[in-house]
């Protein structure tokens, strides 16, 4: 097979492109609220959606980090509203060969979201169970998901170590992330204030997480 | 299992979430430049990432529902650069059990990005073969893809029915959606003009152009 003309000037070396990209990434934006070792995390946000200015509404707790790093590398699962955010997890970059789970086509799903009168993506939040005792949680679509999983934890459920709240859209999202914020006692948590969110970021914050080498690993 | 205790005041039907979601997407953003048959397409993009000014960025080409309705009604496949785009596709909404296919992860893309001297992404693209001839494509992260792609064709390689073109990111995006849609004769095209777009854009453009009920089919 061979490569066909080359009619364009782009830049074709995966690691140019990471390198080049963070750069201009760390020009553009102002990631000094967010605390320093979750700066590489905020740029691979940044990298995912094509904007700068994602930092302004990007919020990490001083604790995210660590609760996060220590979780998986205890053997934490990470848990997801979506099997965007399940699919592109990079399993190799997991330290424990962790599990990484989305409910949302359980069988159980349909007939629980009836009876408790709510969304399917709600619903398979309670099918977690224990299993959400110690994980890390992203949610990076639906913010039912996410009232829903501030509800069962204020009813004395289990808790995750951490929680990455990106839901996205127009009703409910703004106001679950606020919600995940104002939760007292704190959950150690990444959220995007407002509107934006979504699978996309929610994947590269949980990428991020488990990389050291910031252009090495990423170079597919 | 008993659902929990209602604390916070949040809309939980999914249908009504859908139509409120649209219903301020629609109140919000300019749609007005666009096909009127695409409109749809962009609704669900705005709904995806959260942000009524990405209708600013979209171009549609004027052919662009046509040419992928009716390519998908002929059994034609996907193909896409990054397998969340591949996992996030409904594969109940495709009218001929369409394929669905990402080869990034092909055993031969490796030793094909070395001796192509490019990335992993667009040596891949190579390796859609003749299954490109007529094909639906879906480019939502890398724009070496993309400037592969159009390398291909203008090489004489197999033309596709439609390109949705959303590469994200700050080196070389915008420069590969201008080349796509500055090529001549003319592909079929969709892109977000500038550094926007990723999987979660591509996703939904492609659930979206196989949907005729906006509510009913969303409801998950």
């Amino acid at each position: 097979m061979k490569p066909p003309t080359r009619r364009y000037e782009y830049e074709t070396d995966g690691a140019a492109i990471y390198r080049q990209s963070f750069a201009t990434i760390r020009a553009e934006s102002d990631s000094s609220h967010l605390p320093a070792d979750a700066e590489k995390v905020a740029v691979r946000m940044v990298h995912a959606c094509g904007q700068t200015d994602l930092t302004h509404d990007l919020r990490i707790t001083d604790d995210f980090m660590t609760a996060t790093r220590a979780a998986l590398q205890a053997g934490a699962p990470i848990l997801t509203d979506a099997h965007m955010v399940a699919s592109g997890v990079t399993r190799p970059r997991l330290p424990r060969d962790n599990d990484v789970l989305c409910l949302l086509r359980d069988e159980r799903v349909s007939l629980l979201a009836k009876e408790f009168g709510t969304t399917r993506s709600a619903a398979a939040v309670s099918l977690w169970g224990d299993r959400l005792d110690g994980a890390v949680v992203a949610i990076g679509n639906a913010p039912t998901a996410l009232f829903h999983l501030l509800e069962l934890m204020a009813d004395g459920g289990p808790r995750p170590a951490a929680v990455v709240g990106v839901p996205v859209g127009f009703i409910g999202a703004a106001e679950s992330k606020d919600a995940l914020a104002a939760y007292e006692p704190r959950v150690p948590h990444l959220v995007v204030r407002g509107r934006r969110g979504g699978s996309a970021m929610a994947v590269a914050a949980l990428n991020a997480l488990a990389q050291d080498d910031e252009i090495g690993a990423s170079v597919r």
